[in-house]
């Protein structure tokens, strides 16, 4: 039983990344209450610089929904990337081939952008609040204990709780007996911010002997690059110097392109996995984006499937509380799950054909050169790497 | 030095199946002479059933030089093939996706097909030679001793030498410092003859829970049908109720879909790898087919990359000896090679993508459903397919 001092509320959403806090303004925008709960701070999200490549039906999302002043003015529109080879480069125009775009926009923007929307309309959002303990998913009044920035205690009643609360989400161990699904990589990305002049107008993604490399955009002054490590890799073992020599063996090639290069402001390695959780709802209790399932960085798929996830969760809710149909809330699970599978699909193809796993035999190299030849003279291949990259519809 | 009494050949073309038997074509109706050299018997190249499914390139080759009255009346032209998962049938109809088509002609007819046209045009096979060794290949002279089905031994002096022998190549192993690239796969194929009526007009290639299965066609009373096994497997141990329950369960669905039965006349257990010669030139020997290199049978591209390779082969040496241009023969290796290695991802992405490895993890499992789900409600994905499955040209 709720303490009586409980607070309550309609949707209780367990984290306040972009998925939370889409979900919560879209909730709000079909009169549904809700309460965000973020162990973290504004500030300690706003500034860790996280990548982000935004499908053209996220940015409509963001658009229709009256969040779109800043990606609209300060993303970068890409029509295309360059599958880099055999020191080739080998471009795909996603207008072309599909008449789609993607929209180069951080994910901590989308973040500010949303919290900012939440601030504006009154959303209660509560940063640094810890949730603790997940109780009664099984019931009507499933409920939470959290404790607030000041380290008090509280306990929040709502009729769904929504666990929006990243790849190691308490919400997703709070229940047992689903099944997960995950895989493992034996390499991970070191990725640097550096302040240089963009080395190309899109992104490049390069199969290369020496292991994979993505040349990557964040605004005219700052890049963002990644290269394939050994997932042990310590930051502090790379100078500058060897960063841009091994970037630049990476997408060497008969052209002699060349990176531009400058200081390297920031070095992180980006650990690699696959995971799902299936399926996505227990009882009262909804998962969604990195809660429920993580991609590999190849592809850019995290914010999008995520993104999509609090779309078609936000119309079940509103369904559910607006008409009394519990049918979409039903079916979210199996709904996400399509795109999702379809995501770990993409993101493991394009992380198998890239990349070079330490133990690789000299048949698999050539193999995925082989492939990529064959993708990139094959109008229905380029055109189906587009379809992937650019993203699947809600269905 | 040659014995005194060595015979003498422009091109000695070891092995006599359809590669070497088509080159020995090709060249003659260059004005080029050619002895083949062929262990085995006619009758008992003829009577190993092997399955084929023609790309329309070969049966081009083979009607541009008149080999082509049976192909055309016995052959069943196939617009497509189904892919089966989770239940469902998901036809590809590769007229519309790529207006090509396939054939569906067993290997030994083609065989019998040529070893016809060869004897017609009087062309010098000899069933029965047994080719032992090969000698200066780095000359200009090269060398071959070979034994005669009564057992006496020949020697025979060319200024090329093909090998056309195989997967067991003798030509390939009497090359020292080339580069073999090749992977072998957990499982086999367990493949069976009966005699039933047609289960489908086309082929399907079907992934279950319990593993990769295919049902193919000979004609209107036989069938051909391939199931998933352990490399180990002992036919002796699948009696025929075994074998229709085992195939029935992998074709299962919601649409009720059973297979047609009937006695089985065949039971066979066909390895599976991958294996690719780099270079396929050593000298004055080229290296033609199975010889050079072999895929697994899903993708069924074995017949047609040995037709290809053949083809440019004989272009090239026709070059040389008519136009005294030795260029296509120098650029042999690397233009059949571009061809091979797109067959080789081919074939091993149809092969990951149906099968399931008997250490599979359930992720896997679940991705492998994901890439059919994404692929069949794709166009851009059925025509990638439709393009690999039809076959490339000859660039």
């Amino acid at each position: 039983m709720p303490a009586a001092s409980a607070e309550t509320t309609q949707v209780a959403v367990v984290g306040g990344g972009p998925a939370g806090l889409m979900l919560s303004h879209l909730l709000a925008r079909a009169g549904v209450e809700s309460i965000v709960l973020e162990a973290r701070t504004h500030e300690e999200i706003r500034t860790t610089h996280r990548a982000g490549i935004l499908e053209d039906q996220a940015v409509r999302l963001l658009t229709e929904t009256g969040v779109d002043s800043r990606v609209r003015s300060l993303g970068d529109e890409h029509a295309g990337i360059d599958l880099r080879f055999a020191g080739e480069s080998h471009p795909l125009d996603f207008r072309e081939l599909v008449g789609a775009t993607v929209t180069l926009y951080p994910q901590n923007e989308v973040f500010v952008d949303l919290a900012a929307a939440r601030a504006r309309d009154g959303g209660d959002v509560r940063f640094g609040w810890t949730v603790t303990a997940l109780a009664d998913l099984e019931t009507e009044r499933p409920r939470l204990t959290c404790t607030d920035a000041e380290g008090a205690e509280h306990e929040i009643v709502a009729d769904v709780i929504v666990g929006a609360d990243g790849s190691r989400s308490l919400c997703r161990r709070a229940v047992d007996g689903a099944q997960d699904y995950r895989t493992s990589y034996p390499f991970a990305w070191f990725g640097i911010l550096a302040e240089a002049e963009k080395s190309a107008a899109e992104l490049i993604y390069t199969n290369s002997p020496h292991g994979f490399a993505l040349i990557s955009q964040r605004s005219e002054t700052v890049q963002r690059m990644y290269f394939q490590c050994d997932p042990e890799e310590d930051v502090a073992d790379w100078s500058e110097d060897r960063i841009w020599a091994e970037l630049q063996r990476r997408v060497a090639g008969a052209d002699g392109f060349e990176l531009a290069t400058g200081p390297i402001l920031e070095k992180t390695v980006l650990p690699f996995r696959s995971f799902v959780r299936e399926p996505l709802r227990h009882g009262r209790l909804l998962l969604a984006g990195d809660a429920g399932h993580t991609v590999p960085p190849t592809g850019a798929k995290g914010l999008n499937l995520a993104l999509a996830d609090v779309a078609l969760l936000g119309e079940a809710l509103a369904a559910w509380y607006v008409d009394g149909d519990a049918r979409p809330v039903d079916a979210y699970s199996d709904q996400a799950l399509r795109r999702i599978w379809r995501a770990q699909h993409f993101s493991s193809w394009m992380t198998a054909m890239l990349h070079t796993p330490p133990d690789a035999d000299p048949f698999s190299i050539r193999r995925a050169l082989g492939e990529l030849e064959t993708l990139t003279s094959s109008p229905g291949g380029m055109q189906h790497l587009a379809e992937c990259y650019t993203g699947w519809p809600n269905t």
